[in-house]
């Protein structure tokens, strides 16, 4: 099962977060499976706050990429459709809100796990906990709306 | 006027979002003026969402460390000290809640304008506005919190 961001079509692959096509970026990769979507990732040594800890943008930026891909895997589930195939489900960012539970340490490999609470035709709202090492260290909720034709160039 | 990430104490300067000791990261720039902090940014080429955009973690990873700023300068404000002089007054976020307004476009000089709307010894709220070309991008919330004694190294 490949990853959700290595669905999106070559012209919505360019996220510096997420994008197979960005090699600057951090190429986050999410899986789906039963209804929840999974990704791993560990931060370089200089992507801290203070030392020893994660920085925020980074938390954010993680959580923000997992549930976009979170909402596309939901979305296609919920037209019983195969990830990937057209017309394609892929979303942007109109809401993200995080909350900060504990510091986050760094060197520790991050697990994130996505749900979609709400799956409407263009508009997905999705829960995403981020933990290391089995612990909670951040909560996020997005509100993610299909991409607007205004964003494409293809 | 120094920048007010350039008075945090050396510990507490090493943020990839805007510390001055980490080689690596943004360097974002805040400068507190009659109760408001202002910082300019501009993202490079590679920090798209898709093409021609800016993706959503770099605005909340701008927005997060300008309320960060934003927050300590109002706190030296509010108890009539100047900036840099300890007790150190660095914040850390408890939450970051980010509405994407219009997409962000890329190439384009970006200005963050941030107020805190609640300071308590502790705690500050600030909001954050992100515009490119004189058009709102983005709008933050964040509520800080003093960094925690277990953040801090020395």
């Amino acid at each position: 099962m490949p990853a959700i961001q290595d669905t999106y079509p070559d012209d919505l692959g360019h996220c510096y977060g997420c994008g197979k096509n960005n090699p600057h970026g951090h190429r986050l990769k999410s899986y789906w499976h039963d209804g929840e979507a999974l990704a791993r990732f560990t931060p370089e040594p200089y992507h801290v706050a203070v030392p020893g800890f994660v920085y925020g943008g980074m938390i954010a930026s993680l959580i923000d990429c997992h549930a976009t891909g979170t909402a596309s895997a939901a979305a296609y589930a919920a037209e019983g459709r195969e990830l990937g195939t057209p017309p394609h489900r892929r979303f942007v960012t109109a809401n993200l809100n995080v909350d900060y539970l504990a510091p986050t340490p760094i060197g520790v490999e991050l697990e994130l796990r996505g749900r979609a609470v709400e799956v409407k035709p263009r508009k997905v709202v999705v829960e995403v906990t981020v933990s290391a090492g089995g612990k909670p260290c951040a909560r996020g909720r997005a509100v993610l709306v299909l991409t607007p034709d205004a964003m494409r160039q293809s």
